[in-house]
């Protein structure tokens, strides 16, 4: 059998694709915010030759119940506790002020099972790769360098994971003078 | 092996939600254009148990020579000939004017291959479930009328494709009091 996207594959991205069809990225070209989710899972499929659906379902699905009205029930009766434990994973707990949720993504990196870590490496390049063409509105020009130096401690406490994407962040925290 | 999305139907994928960032769909809510080839595949996947990797990449990409500034070169050097030549038949040509595009449609369905018909059919479902619930930005009643009665000719010319498919599109038309 040739690899395909399965049926339960194409309704996590279906799904996804509506809960998040009102938000945009920050960019000031308004991006559709599943552009993101589709660059991340990209990511660990091309660039880091990923092959677990699961990974690549929870990518999908990263920020789905952190910004919209989908709950972790819903992810779990339609796509399983294996993907919707690994979404849990990989998202902030939203009732936390925003310093404090940033504190704890430092915090609880190493913590995270490696399928995690490697959404989070994923969304971390997706997110640097932006950053680098483009300020995000009303952001000032340091708390776009603060970004880069608070991404850089929180991928830090995830190495060990996957060499290629940590060799691609790394080019562009050396990029940005950091490393 | 368990069916997953393959490295070139990712990248397919990213490259339609990149080609289709600024486009939104003609509803109130402007959802990003590409909710429409997501749908469109998902329909293909889930609907019509369509297991062809090719069918599922072009229906991704059915809109993005004819939306787009990509060309039918560009799809044939990143996902190969078969992708490109799908995605061909089911391009209508911009250089003509609308109405000879909408009479072409009806004209040329029957003369399509039946794996584009697949796309074609999937494609006139998620217009028209688009179209129950929401009238198009500058749409009047009538012209939404009038897009039914297109979209059961054209589809009356893709019959004896697949029975799923046929059947929604026809609960549609029966809805509509077209059938």
């Amino acid at each position: 059998m040739t690899p395909r996207p399965s049926s339960r594959f194409m309704e996590c991205l279906q799904y996804a694709a509506h809960k998040h069809r009102d938000q945009r990225r920050k960019d000031p070209a308004q991006t559709p915010y599943v552009n993101h989710v589709i660059n991340v899972s990209t990511i660990l499929a091309v660039e880091a030759c990923i092959e677990d659906e699961a990974v690549l379902m929870a990518a999908i699905l990263h920020d789905v119940v952190e910004d919209t009205d989908a709950t972790f029930a819903d992810l779990e009766a339609l796509f399983g506790a294996d993907v919707c434990d690994l979404v849990r994973e990989v998202t902030d707990d939203k009732s936390l002020e925003k310093q404090e949720r940033k504190r704890l993504q430092i915090a609880n990196a190493a913590k995270t099972s490696p399928r995690a870590k490697l959404i989070k490496l994923a969304d971390k390049l997706d997110n640097l790769r932006d950053l680098l063409v483009n300020t995000p509105q009303g952001w000032t020009e340091e708390r776009r360098e603060l970004y880069f130096v608070w991404a850089k401690q929180v991928v830090d406490n995830l190495r060990g994971t996957n060499t290629n994407l940590e060799l691609k962040l790394d080019e562009i925290f050396r990029q940005r003078g950091l490393l």
